[in-house]
């Protein structure tokens, strides 16, 4: 490759809770995103959160980090046992892991947040706002725009409060002589989606 | 005021758990930051946390939601018993509120975080890496540059890990007929220095 | 109106040039956004450019005040009255205005650059081609990613660069005792598409 | 190195102009920040500019291209034939070039912007002001926010207006399945102080 071409990737600043987890196929839930879906939120260590979509289980191992249970559904083995190994990883024992396709439905009730990592996930909409407790929230991890307006759009008639963000972090190079943000870095990540019931 | 030149305040959304807080003097932590900080510290409920400066009690709240002990200085009466207010307000009952200058020393050890939200935080920058355990961080919340680049210069020497970030959340319109961020909105709130011991 | 709720806008900054200026129904063109396509596409005091939608003429003046000469199409009377009224204004005399939907065709050859600010502007994505000039560029101003999209993907099989931004400007309170960017801002205008022939 | 730790450099959308132009040692003005600058100054091609330090003579080639005529200052006589270089390649003959630290003086007068592109723009900024017309603007480009400041705060009592941005461009992956910002890409480039006679 063209030396001038090329850069190094930008450190991510994943915490030393996620060091020891291994990356697959899947998109990992930054860390970003994951505190934005904390922050804006409020689960706690009370709150009882449902996954869907374990995915590589980034995102299962940060909030089960912070609350008190999570149940994690995917209906993929591979990313299941990925997930497990990180969730294992990580010390933690509060995940309860199903292998299921999330349309077949959701076991769950009285929920504080279900986090949806999904595609179509507006097509569970309404089973997802009725697992939930009353001022719960559904947040979801969407990977385009288009994914983002759909599930928007499917929340809004059902949901109390929906709104969509996404968060765009600045590194700073300081210096004594001088302090700018750095020229290159890690841009957009994800839409996120919330609804509270 | 001129109508034209007048426009809405975008909604902060703060989450339920903020809902019963009074704003007072001292600025608040947004969650968008308070959730950077749980993002990239990764800490959890077995957390052990002390915030230099209670401020509004904002950031006290949304500690004490997710970890398990909170330790917070404030040297301003005032300002400790909005604090106090505010967490007692949200059901917490793990903050222990110490009305004292930090600079006259801090009193834990084996701290998982320890939260800066004074002004020239360098000047204990040795005092609170005493303090934390080993893969600990320091994060500040710094309302200007200027602080934010002496913390993060005092701290580099001392810590392994030091980076300075802020965070832009974008807020989608999202219609059936279009889709874009908002025109308008909340955009900077403060630097965020990490340090990790 | 709660006095809470509301803040003054920030200040746009447009040039002395846009002072005279009326704002009329249409969306304009901020001097952020004109830049931009001043900047990417090189356009200079030699340049032929043709604007599809003279809207309220904002671009028009600013388009006019730097290139030889600008053709303006618009379908609406009312929003080329408007448009005259600021190009007059503003002391130019190099744009030729035409009344005419531009789906009827474009009748110029050789453009340096066409600006496109219609809805739909992917409909005559191939006149829009013929028109330029080898090296000339289409830039457009979309108002949602839905139209940017469309427009992107129908200019790609045709065009030889083809790429889709958006530029956010964050303004900085600078004072002797501490700088950060205001809180509160302009973010997002619009999606702006270039395409190169 | 570690092909995981690597990435392609964004695109930086050099318009044609700029093609022939060779890179040398001093950071170039990239097409959006000059592209605020035209846009915020309303500079256009009946302009007189002074541009303070040619550096590579990027911005020098983007000013020349939109205005009536260019001076440009130079110390350092290898930069000086980088710009020169650039300008004849660009086939622009409207740059006067002149080798002489600045701080020595400006010899011209009622000009319409004054671009600077140097350390340390404050300690001259009452000739700045001076050779100016009314209404005229200083903008520079400052590599770190000291530098930016110290400007800002120099022009301040001097100027009427007074203000400081700096301007972020996301770029876009669009596909028919889905459309969102790229991950990584160019940031922050520069702050752009401007000053308005």
């Amino acid at each position: 490759m063209d030396k001038n071409k090329i850069m190094k990737k930008p450190d991510f600043h994943f915490p030393p809770l996620l060091k020891k987890c291994k990356r697959g196929g899947p998109a990992v839930t930054h860390p970003k995103d994951a505190g934005m879906i904390m922050g804006y939120t409020g689960i706690g260590k009370h709150s009882f959160v449902v996954e869907l979509g374990s995915g590589s289980g980034f995102m299962t191992v940060q909030l089960a980090n912070i609350v008190d249970k999570v149940v994690s559904y995917e209906k993929r083995e591979e990313f299941q046992e990925l997930a497990m190994h990180n969730v294992e990883k990580s010390g933690l024992t509060n995940v309860e892991f199903k292998l299921r396709d999330v349309f077949e439905g959701i076991d769950e009730s009285e929920v504080d947040l279900i986090f949806c990592d999904i595609a179509q996930p507006e097509k569970i909409i309404e089973q997802t706002h009725s697992a939930l407790k009353e001022g719960g929230f559904m947040a979801a991890h969407c990977l385009n725009i288009e994914q983002a307006k759909a599930l928007h759009l499917a929340a809004e008639p059902i949901f109390r409060n929906v709104f969509t963000i996404d968060c765009t972090i600045q590194e700073y190079d300081v210096r004594d002589f001088g302090t700018r943000p750095k020229h290159f870095g890690l841009m957009h990540t994800a839409y996120l989606v919330f609804a509270k019931k």
